[in-house]
């Protein structure tokens, strides 16, 4: 039963994930012109995809590897490995979204990282950089003791979660100041709310929906890895370790 | 020593929160010709700083009330009461905050709700007082039994940190935008980065800042109240449960 709770969770968090990727794409394509990768606005477009599916999606999927009943029992490693590398995909994707929006501005000489977006925006993905390398240093790695494991697990955890509130907000202040330089000459005012105004609006919500939903699994269900130590009777004797 | 690392979080946490308002306070100062109430954009100005004191600040500390050693032993009902009337400080605080903004919209026939920000703002205080008459009709009230207070208290506690990540991202997305409005016919235009803008970029930090400090000590901390039947030789025998 509790089993069926999660895979309805699962399917309701990848439904809402691929709305935010393809809601995101529409815009951009629909009404922003579509895709380049040459410098131009259309260059841009890529950015807010990318992060999207980057900072938000792909990561917040990769955060919630642990809550998978299957990696409860057996070896961890195999499961560290996919969290690891789910999340640098994540972070590919961030790194050539950031690539995407850096390359427009200096092709057209506008200013870079002067927005409290994009301030927080680079600090999300800083923290992120920190948070994977650290990760892998001590959690993948085999040098780190147990005692240092447990001492910056529960920190690794709450920085997985607060990074990705972190990114919500970069995502919503992006999308708000993305529809006032767009709409700004435009025949309708954003004030006048458009439908591409109520489309990327409601594209915003979306990602707060999906950003909730994976920190409620993430933090308050009760789909957690059971503690090592707490066998059950389906779990081998050897295992390794945190 | 373990309690005084907490003091000393209180420390940096009352510094940070009260920070986090005088910036707001003196940035619609000193650069927005501060405050009146008079539906004019000094009406305005009383917005960001009832909200940053009423959702984030106010918001935070009062969300902390439980994880002070003090409220770990006797009876919980003083501290309930405590974490209800704070709460609802504010929330009083928040709704003023938004009587600042319509007030001041509808006088200059602007529109209303039509940025992301004011959509996820709104979506905010909804479920701050959704969460504040449930949390007052299911712990204060004496009706609701321990079956029912059990099944709601995780969730009781999701939601408030969720609503206070959700109350960042408003707060992100208000100042980005605010700056955009305030800086568009100056001399100095947002990409230029005056003092206006690098003044108020860092108070959207500040409050960045304080709202983590906020979710390690109420998600990551160990300064937790026992849960109810671990009994300490401090504890009476006798509380009013959960």
């Amino acid at each position: 039963m509790a089993s069926g709770w999660f895979y309805l969770s699962c399917l309701v968090l990848g439904s809402l994930g691929s709305m935010c990727i393809l809601f995101t794409v529409y815009w951009m394509q629909y009404w922003r012109g579509g895709f380049t990768w040459d410098g131009s606005i259309y260059m841009f477009n890529w950015h807010p995809v990318l992060m999207v599916a980057g900072m938000v999606v792909f990561y917040g999927g990769a955060s919630l590897v642990y809550r998978l009943p299957q990696s409860w029992v057996g070896p961890k490693l195999p499961w560290k490995l996919l969290h690891a590398a789910l999340h640098l995909m994540a972070f590919i994707l961030t790194v050539v979204g950031l690539v995407a929006v850096f390359t427009f501005h200096n092709h057209g000489r506008i200013a870079n990282l002067y927005t409290l977006h994009s301030w927080l925006g680079i600090t999300t993905v800083f923290l992120f950089a920190c948070q994977w390398f650290l990760g892998f240093a001590v959690f993948l790695l085999p040098w780190a003791s147990m005692w240092l494991r447990s001492l910056l697990k529960p920190i690794h955890v709450f920085f997985g979660a607060a990074i990705l509130s972190l990114s919500i907000a970069s995502v919503i202040s992006g999308i708000n100041e993305k529809l006032f330089f767009s709409l700004k000459n435009g025949t309708r005012p954003y004030s006048s709310l458009p439908s591409e105004a109520v489309f990327a609006n409601s594209t915003g919500m979306l990602v707060v929906a999906f950003g909730l939903l994976v920190l409620y699994i993430l933090l308050a269900s009760s789909w957690k890895r059971p503690e090592p130590g707490i066998l059950t009777d389906r779990q081998p004797l050897l295992h390794d370790g945190e």
